[in-house]
């Protein structure tokens, strides 16, 4: 074991001198095992980096998300590059504004029209706004634990939050008709919109996928009574099904947003919308300084392209599948309870005999330090360039460190 | 007069049927003269861009100032591109994000402190959060006619608003401090932060400069009444002074926002402040999927090196000051009331004795129609790459159009 973080630590005190936290947000290294993980990289590529002391990396970050094809990937980063050379930022926009919206419309299964902007709350907000403005509501249902970025609304900041920046949010918890019926009928003719994930994948606990005929239930309590369903498939999208999650889940949204794996990691995110929603999205003004640049949409093509070619989702539940198997295998040949909840392709680890992550925590650790970055507060993430190899790997390293939670624990 | 639009008008007939509004956002072609106007470029280089009909402009948008230092510049492409085989988006962030922290501190007068995001209106909206939590108050005071994007609060989009969204926002003349101490005196202690651009840029009117003692006042009230006080210079900034806008008309904010000339078109904005903001800043939980993407902190660092290296704002400057005496002169020559306002490198054209502005549509529907891209709506951005013969070769377009104008309305 031979992995240190000299470099990461001296870094790091840089950082906090002229960035609050040293490193903010999701980025932040109170969401690893301080002292046992890299703060920095130096590069990437494939499934791999390297940190600043020089340390090798199987990722099952994948950036939380973007990277799906797998780091400084050629072809998307030659798309993105060559138009580059004819303009970033432009007004007016590029004929690839045209060819993007058209490729969302033709893979996406409940897409009649598309727009761009550059985070995954860029789209949800736009959503949000959308719903109310179509249904002349005010309430919003959202799901306890979901996490739709940062914005007021969404309850995950709690700086400078306002009471009148959640008074129209309603909650219910995720994968309970029932619940979210009795709300409903609590708020008649008030609520505008549900905004909801494709399946359950909260921060630090187990992912919850929906029960069989959940989904049928909710688009008929929708549409019984006028409540625009949104998907936020920002997480989730492009690694089940490149139709989107709703399509792998059997229902149809009347609008979804997507983000991340969309291009690769390049910045752009995307709202898409059935034609009842058209009218009052040609109304809403919305926009930003960079939400038409060209190499983004040339990089998202590309992936779509790319993924659609070789079947990204289908490779990120194959090695997802190989990767649950061996380390429940492992993980059971030594006595533990451990489990992967969720997707194959976006698992979230945990020991199910504790709730104090004391267990996963020494267990990602211990990966880390030998060369495996695994997550223990949050889901990880597949990707099409893991390969069988990488797997097995994984799993051996694993293995080694299910063997040190065991001594230490004892189960 | 051979400018045909005929690609430009099939395109956005394809765009229509799978984008709401065709093109959507303050990139709408009603922004501009419909039909005498080009909708999608074919690229962009230099000051130039060329549209999908094979017409050339003299580019003035600047993709509303993004473009600083030329479309496609070899040195900021090149920089971008080195960094992205190293990948785009990445968990744990690089190196360049502490790089670019440091550089930001380094060249603004008011930072002490830098994060980052992808939008102007995140880093704006980080600010307001930023100073609620600080002052643990309410209320923010912005200015009538002033854009900070297109979240709720921001008053610029109408559908899906809620009177909640607004309910804490306070509404105060840009450039009276009279009036805002009055404001600041009829919410006493309630008043959290007073949210201002450095100078008034308003859609569809002239633009103000702060008066002498303006911004002295300004500050001074703030202090007395323990308000935060946030500079949007997301417009403005780098184009007036390296050091930021404040540094430009004499005072120091608490906060300063950047989006847009920061990496020349890369899609990334920043929120800096000073010491005093650091804890509040340490504690509020912002981010998003593409934040710490290092390629386009390496765009913002080669682009602020180069503004520095060629002092791209006094280049600004200069060449818009050729341009509003040159279009001023030709003006007057033709018996015409015609007047640039605002900073010479951010400059309004309006015609004084209109207020309907169907001079200036007809204005720069001609200067389209002979390659020089003019807006009437918005005020227009000078780059380091617009050389004097282009200027030149502007003001020899506009004396045409002018003289349309005077044989139209006489005067």
């Amino acid at each position: 074991m031979t992995y240190t973080f000299t470099q990461s630590k001296a870094l790091f005190q840089r950082a906090a001198k002229v960035i609050p936290q040293g490193i903010y947000g999701h980025f932040n290294p109170a969401t690893t095992v301080p002292g046992f993980y890299p703060y920095f990289i130096s590069r990437a590529k494939g499934c791999r980096f390297w940190d600043v002391d020089g340390n090798e990396y199987i990722d099952y970050a994948c950036a939380y998300g973007p990277m799906i094809l797998g780091y400084a990937h050629d072809r998307i980063d030659e798309a993105f590059a060559r138009q580059a050379r004819n303009g970033t930022a432009t007004m007016p926009p590029s004929t690839l504004l045209v060819d993007l919206a058209e490729k969302m419309v033709e893979v996406n299964d409940c897409a009649d029209w598309a727009v761009f902007a550059k985070n995954g709350a860029d789209a949800i907000s736009w959503a949000v706004a959308l719903a109310r403005g179509y249904r002349k509501r005010d309430k919003i249902v959202l799901a306890h634990g979901a996490y739709h970025g940062t914005q007021p609304w969404a309850g995950t900041n709690h700086i400078g939050v306002l009471p009148a920046d959640r008074a129209d949010v309603l909650m219910a918890p995720w994968g309970d008709a029932n619940a979210f019926r009795r709300v409903v009928e609590e708020n008649k003719n008030r609520i505008a919109g549900a905004l909801f994930t494709p399946y359950h994948h909260p921060v630090f606990e187990p992912q919850a996928l929906p029960a069989p005929g959940f989904w049928r239930d909710m688009r008929r309590i929708c549409d019984e009574n006028d409540i625009v369903l949104i998907i936020d498939d920002v997480r989730a999208g492009w690694r089940l099904d490149i139709k989107g999650s709703a399509h792998y889940f059997g229902f149809r949204p009347d609008l979804a947003c997507y983000c991340k794996a969309i291009a690769n990691g390049y910045p752009i995110s995307a709202l898409v919308g059935t034609d009842r929603m058209r009218m009052v999205a040609a109304k809403a003004f919305q926009t930003g300084s960079y939400w038409n640049n060209s190499p983004e949409m040339a990089a998202a093509l590309a992936c779509i392209d790319e993924m659609q070619k070789i079947d990204a989702a289908a490779i990120c539940d194959s090695r997802g599948g190989e990767l649950r198997r061996g380390l429940e295998e492992r993980a059971a040949a030594h006595g533990l309870s451990f489990r992967m909840s969720g997707p194959n392709a976006i698992p979230f680890l945990h020991f199910t005999n504790e709730s104090n992550f004391k267990r996963a925590q020494l267990f990602c650790r211990e990966c880390s330090l030998r060369g495996v970055y695994f997550f223990w507060h949050h889901n990880m993430f597949l990707s099409a360039a893991h390969t069988e190899a990488d797997i097995q790997k994984t799993i051996d390293v694993a293995d080694q460190a299910f063997q040190i939670v065991k001594d230490q624990f004892g189960e």
